[in-house]
């Protein structure tokens, strides 16, 4: 179960105050070339301490290859791959020992494992998720090989919301602003959102909009292996993650004649007037951009004074220290789109099965 | 693909026009007294004809055992099953053997299997989900024994929506009405609504809330495998729905003091203050209800005329033919029901094996 | 643990005295011709009461299609068939509802599932390979399109042994005897050997070869899914099977410079000189013949008094009646290929995903 | 298809000249105490080096273990560990990196992945069962507990071979020599004879064989997954690997009368008076000893010229430099033994899911 994927896999292992956080990723396609440098870019996207919104923690997580590379290129083998942990202060966490933090991991852990492991999170830590960004990347640059390219963008920060029509937006503009979002405005507005709850030691929730465009049609698995179900488990699999909707989504007061997707041949290809399918049907790619949306809540983290109870049941007043982030989702963002870029890598291969 | 699970297995098989439906249940534990009556009352409550707001199709939808069972119990060994399709009218879809329908399986089907089985939507009929309310039904027999209960309602028909918060209403409600909703005045409002749609031809989308109770904690694989994001693919997995949330889900408006599930020890058991975690913390359950939405966007197939594109890419006008459901939602409530149970007993076995 | 394949899946259920035998093929390509005389053929292969060799019980095995096939062609969804029981006396087993029989299921079944379905082994009846004859015959159907074709033959029943070397016999020759040895004068020794052995109410083993040709290079996938590990899990998945080998086996006692096999390049393309290897060199198919050997311990139930326990774990007099096959290669031959053919269209498509 | 088992699960990476190998293992039980003394002991019985029998490659082969431990128990989240490669000398190598040497992996790895990693043979090489020792003793540790044993040692070197029966040998013995054979008498023998073989500059085969001792019954999968299927994969999934047979083998020379193996009552639990069943029956384990014997072809690297073609198709001349094994048997113990382990706690855990 910490292995993702049908043909593109990634095993993860690392929790966040052990030695390393890594992965293998198994089924990539030999002779691939692996640009280091995006990859590297790629978990700066995802690193702490890359902002004023973010956690302060400043953590290098420099990727060591150990497999699976030979003249820079992939050679079909599993590629093993590490980021040390080198800034973890455990004492951090110490005051927690024995309580179940609200919201965290901490008892559900507990109650499954018999075993506590209280440094910062374990397992559960936001820490695991290097092993994606890595793997991610790799899938990215297979997939730009084939046409297919992944955004993900901050739509939504508490109450600043974006439309939800993603072709308003100029995908250029993400990356110029700290909190991933096209819309220079509302950027600013989501900044100050999250620099006013950080100065109160609280944490704040949003959505993040995924875009997957040049996808050929005939990706997906009828029935159970539909392919926004695995966009869709892919995406709840991501921590602090509460929801998915693709194409129309929850916005479900409508008629059928006011959403149905009608077919157009343009230019020698068939289309779709329009996109409420949001590029899948009956779970297989139609060839038009797939679009999504993930829900964040805020970070249980928080530095404040909170009431709950201890290993033994006793209730506790508690108040986490350390350094942590007010708002998940800027630095999400490259996440989305690794778990999104392994999904159809994964469903690209296993199409070419059949 | 057309399996589902990992320790208690559903593979399913058959489409809308071939001879049967039905499927192969691997992994079910043996002992198991399984009650004919209570799959036979699933499979109705699923079945079309059986009110004025679904289609009218009738089919008797008789389930046969084929293997598995002995003497009233499970033996331990597969159950094959199946239903046999005998009022399915293949003239009905002549007229659209070389139509691609908007929003339909038709041209994404045709792309990758490079065949056109054009009777009656073939393998994404929702017609398949037969299976799938046969081994639910199962699921819900084990699930039953041990304490744990699944239930689905209607929450919402176009505008017409019930609060999210499902512990205001009487599940016992919700058989007392064709659109399986526990509030008996929104659901004279859902009716009526379906009513009008149906009267214009056309189609309306919703959603369907689910709520797991008697859950034990400690269910649920880090980091892939979290229970919500199993439970997501699931939903996902049935026909017509665009997004999944749980817990707090896409309300996101909130800050981390707000919604943080503080522990607290009640008769010897640890619990929670709130539920915003929606009874899963890091992807584990903590005992709590589980309880989440699923949408449904409006059914594709509308009496109305239609602008499209045939097989040669022609522009044409269409029109659909035949009984079809102006409304998914009331018969999908047993579908969601069965797909949470096969999910929940799925991951009860695969925790034993830690 | 009922699905064999990675690609190409088929799921089977059924057991001896249950409603029928079946299964679910999952994955097999799209537009594929079915021959469904072909199909029941290699069924009537399997049949018994084929000749006096075997047991005399009449099946007729027919099988019927539920699903997956349109206008005689594979459709790419699953493809749901079963073979209805006709012919099974529960009265035959009535006399061992209790007892243990030795070298039997009855004990393992009981231990591991806690119920005794005595009737005729239940599923651990050979009866169950019906399913995975019907998906080796569509499997074989689809090799022959590529080229590649699977054969076996009996190469020892007791003491009466063929020579390792495969490329003496004349495969014509192998369904002109009852035991299906390609050696005729071998094949009469056989016969007699099985009919002295049955008039004495007796059982004996044997060796079946399997000859794979055809197969392109580059098929397998290292390191836990060699070719040969594919083909001798599947091998030893049928019943009553002891052991498994393949090129030169356990022929061990050579030095490699007897045994290596060198490359030469004939009619531009790269062959081996000799091929101790079997057709595979490190898990992969170099393009020469892939074949193996299989040895069959002789059937469990024999005619004759035997001592053993009973469920109270009492010893006592037992034995069986009915009808019995008192060799089970000659019907076991399309089983070996009928895996065979499974595990190389399986990772033929494997292969199509790299 | 780097992933070894379906509860307890090896993902392996890695290959001879890389970084390091290692691997993840996913689905260890919490709580295991984990005696790094043994499992480096384990790794030292597969260690290059060892004795004058096997390859003079000095290697420390020293694990680090990267995630999963706590307080040195297993926490239940993945064990990520590695052995860095550190006297791999590529130079060795270089005079074949055009050549397709006899029965190596070297034109079936081309052919699969069309690049030739040809340093030690890459992923293909021996040293890749690092890992699997590794996970093995993980495993090992954890069978200990329930009170079962896997013990393997070398009964056959070319025609120096024990009997078949192996309650007739002392396991005390079997590290008491450098070849591992419970045979004091035999062991010298063996080892003269590769000592002979390797004066020769060339290698020489034999056969393993494993004892598996305190399996409950009621362990192995029908129909697929039958014990002995999986522990036969795993063995066919060793290097150098050529066949697998348990119980009563190949030896199918018998009658039913004389090897079918009777249930008797004995101290409260069922027993058999024999054991030709190898301990499964109908692919279950039934408490007795589980005996299997695998058979290993010489290793193809040989230090004499051979004739062969080069990646151009032409034939050369080519003598391999370097320090290799001339038998591999004596370091493949330990192997037998994790891959035996790996398949007994999988199953183990397994079973506990029904």
């Amino acid at each position: 179960m910490n292995t993702f994927g049908n043909i593109f896999r990634l095993t993860s292992f690392g929790e966040s105050h052990g030695k390393a956080i890594g992965g293998v990723i198994d089924g990539c396609p030999a002779g691939l070339e692996v640009d280091m440098d995006f990859i590297q870019q790629e978990l700066d996207r995802r690193r702490p301490g890359q902002s004023r919104v973010t956690t302060p923690r400043k953590e290098a997580d420099t990727v060591v290859f150990l497999s699976g590379l030979f003249e820079g290129k992939t050679t079909g083998v599993p590629i093993g791959f590490m980021v040390e942990n080198t800034n973890q202060h455990s004492s951090d966490y110490e005051n927690l020992k024995d309580v179940f933090r609200p919201s965290h991991a901490d008892f559900t852990y507990y109650t499954k494992y018999g075993i506590r492991d209280y440094r910062g999170g374990g397992r559960s830590s936001a820490r695991e998720t290097i092993a994606r960004v890595v793997a991610g990347a790799i899938a990215k640059l297979y997939l730009k090989q084939i046409g297919i390219s992944v955004t993900a963008y901050t739509s939504q920060i508490g109450s600043v919301a974006l439309e939800r029509d993603y072709t308003q937006y100029d995908f250029n503009e993400i990356e110029n602003n700290i909190v991933r979002c096209p819309d220079p405005q509302k950027a600013e507005e989501m900044i100050r959102l999250i620099e006013e709850v950080k100065s109160q030691g609280d944490t704040i929730g949003g959505v993040i909009t995924g875009v997957i465009q040049g996808t050929p049609a005939g990706l997906g698995e009828p029935v159970f292996g539909k392919l926004h179900a695995a966009l869709g488990a892919a995406m709840l699999g991501i921590n602090a993650v509460k929801g998915f909707e693709y194409g129309s989504g929850f916005d479900v007061d409508h008629r059928g004649s006011e959403v149905n997707d009608s077919f157009v041949k343009e230019d020698g290809k068939m289309s779709t007037l329009t996109n409420h399918s949001g590029g899948i049907q009956a779970g297989i790619s139609n060839g038009q951009d797939i679009y999504f949306r993930v829900a964040f809540k805020p970070v249980s983290t928080i530095l404040r004074e909170q009431k709950t109870a201890d290993i033994q049941g006793d209730t506790i007043l508690f108040k986490a220290r350390g350094r942590h982030d007010p708002c998940v989702l800027p630095r999400a963002v490259p996440i989305v789109e690794a778990m999104a870029a392994m999904t159809l890598l994964d469903y690209y291969l296993l199409a070419k099965s059949h």
